[in-house]
């Protein structure tokens, strides 16, 4: 149980994709710092992918992928409750009862959907098409997962804050019809300023992302992954000339992992010429393959069946299903179910 | 586990007010019979209450009430499956699932979410007013009520029947994407006759509806039931006249519960003149009486904290979990969650 005077933080994990070295350090590591001054809550949001997921092995591949990464870069799971939001069935219940005290018309305002419905309508298409109940429904499970869970705070990007301010929103609907029995907790958005510290560039210079197909994932075997930092495009100046490093997108990649020391070093070398290009990429393929090579081994043996990751999440799920059974039972009491 | 060749039927019973004769003649007895054909499940939908139930004390009553006069008209928990939904977490995980294969635009068309759209419309409020996502999503958790019983057919009112076809509809769309690995039985309506035999009229001598406010509640004790039986309207014809027994509310009730010799027997006199409704009034509250004095009895019992009730709802759910879960792992299995 937490000290009365510790904030409880929650951060949900959509597992969509394999894991990329942009989520390392834009997502991940700033997640994790959270554990130092809260007590920290992490979920793989598993019902939440259902949405869209339609392959039944990508998507438990996805799901296992995420959790051991997560662990593989220092989630502890003795300091914090890590578990699935698949092994909390309270969740699924506790939907249900805060669905009958949300508006519809806050979820026909919900961005995502709004976004849907209107690339739909330009389409020409019926302005529900292919839009499914689990997508509409999504904000009330997103509630739900932050609400049953008793958090104070919810970091997240700027686009999410919508999501915890529902969660406000719908907790406020049920403390006013039954707050005399059983009061939900008001959760805050926590949306960290977006810095060039975290946000590092894909292959093609753009933001890493996995919508742009430029990542560099973060478990490549070794050779696969000299191989993509060779792909790394780069201008046609020849060896001897100087070279400007912020125009450079494996400077920049390499401004994330390498020294200080490294960095500046590097930095004074493309300066003052005779640094080839692939030179350049050999040094950011050690540098990352020096960050990664542990972790990799760390990662490849969780993800191995009845690996470690299976005792963390079984005892992440027993602790969460304790948290939320609580909420979920005062719930019933206050609504008339027992 | 039932035979092979033996149907499921499942009927749903929705606690929203205290049950009445109509109740009993129009709805339980009918549905009773159902045992002697199917392997047969019935379940109190307290979850779908709450989309419009605001008051715990009532709606825990009225559970507990419609579970006991169920029981006490002869539902029998050993030849039946018989449980509270909301002891069938089962249920709640499964409607999130389905709803990720459910179109919005098949909510959007459900009539119960039209009829409320259409009445905000015409009072020129917004059409989503006062509306809850409790009430746009039922007709998800009643195709789950369905699907995850596996149940052959669904015995409902007409005005009930595009509830099966949307569980039927939905486990279409199931299938579709995930038969491979699972498939959903395809659920039937049966939509019984409309027949006279099982239309109680009301003290008003409209049908016998909660929405009329003209019940006879079932359980009354037999003072009040006397004096209820007294305040039903009656013309002024002097007692020494002959009557219409056609156009008697006193006697269309008496009909549903006595004998078809009194019923003969009394037709005669009223034509016959010489019997007032006084004298009428006294023989239907006899006639009453001597059906619900035992059921009375029982109810009361059953009503009682920790009677046979809470037994029979405990054992009926370990059942109804059961074969849940069959289908709840099934499903995950399918869609790539476990």
């Amino acid at each position: 149980m937490p000290e009365p005077a510790t904030k409880v933080s929650l951060t949900g994990i959509k597992p969509t994709g394999e894991p990329h070295l942009g989520n390392l350090i834009g997502a991940i590591r700033p997640a994790l710092t959270l554990a130092e001054e809260y007590d920290s809550i992490y979920f793989i949001a598993d019902y939440h992918a259902l949405t869209t997921e339609r392959d039944p092995a990508a998507f438990r591949h996805y799901t296992r992928s995420v959790a051991a990464t997560w662990v593989t870069a220092g989630l502890d799971p003795n300091r914090t409750v890590f578990y699935r939001q698949s092994d909390v069935p309270e969740i699924f219940e506790l939907t249900w009862a805060m669905s009958c005290v949300t508006g519809k018309g806050l979820m026909n305002r919900a961005h995502a959907y709004k976004a849907a419905r209107d690339r739909n309508i330009d389409a020409g298409e019926d302005p529900d098409f292919g839009i499914n109940m689990g997508l509409f429904n999504y904000p009330v499970l997103m509630a739900v997962d932050i609400l049953i869970m008793e958090a104070d705070v919810v970091p997240v990007g700027r686009d999410q804050a919508q999501h915890v301010e529902y969660a406000a929103d719908i907790a406020g609907s049920f403390n006013h019809l039954y707050g005399d029995s059983y009061r939900f907790k008001i959760p805050e958005a926590v949306i960290p300023e977006e810095d060039s510290a975290h946000t590092v560039p894909g292959i093609d210079g753009r933001k890493m992302s996995k919508s742009y197909d430029n990542t560099i994932p973060l478990f490549l075997p070794e050779n696969k992954l000299k191989k993509l930092v060779r792909r790394i495009p780069t201008d046609s100046t020849p060896v001897e000339e100087p070279k400007d490093p912020n125009s450079s997108t494996v400077f920049q990649i390499l401004e994330h992992f390498a020294t200080p020391d490294v960095i500046a070093d590097t930095r004074k070398r493309l300066e003052a010429g005779g640094v080839g290009w692939g030179e350049l990429k050999n040094q950011l393929f050690e540098v990352l393959n020096a960050e990664i090579a542990p972790l990799r081994e760390r990662y490849n043996e969780l993800m191995e069946p009845g690996s470690d990751l299976d005792t963390y999440l079984a005892e992440g799920a027993e602790k969460a299903r304790e948290r939320a059974g609580k909420v979920l039972r005062s719930v019933r009491k206050a609504v008339g179910i027992s």
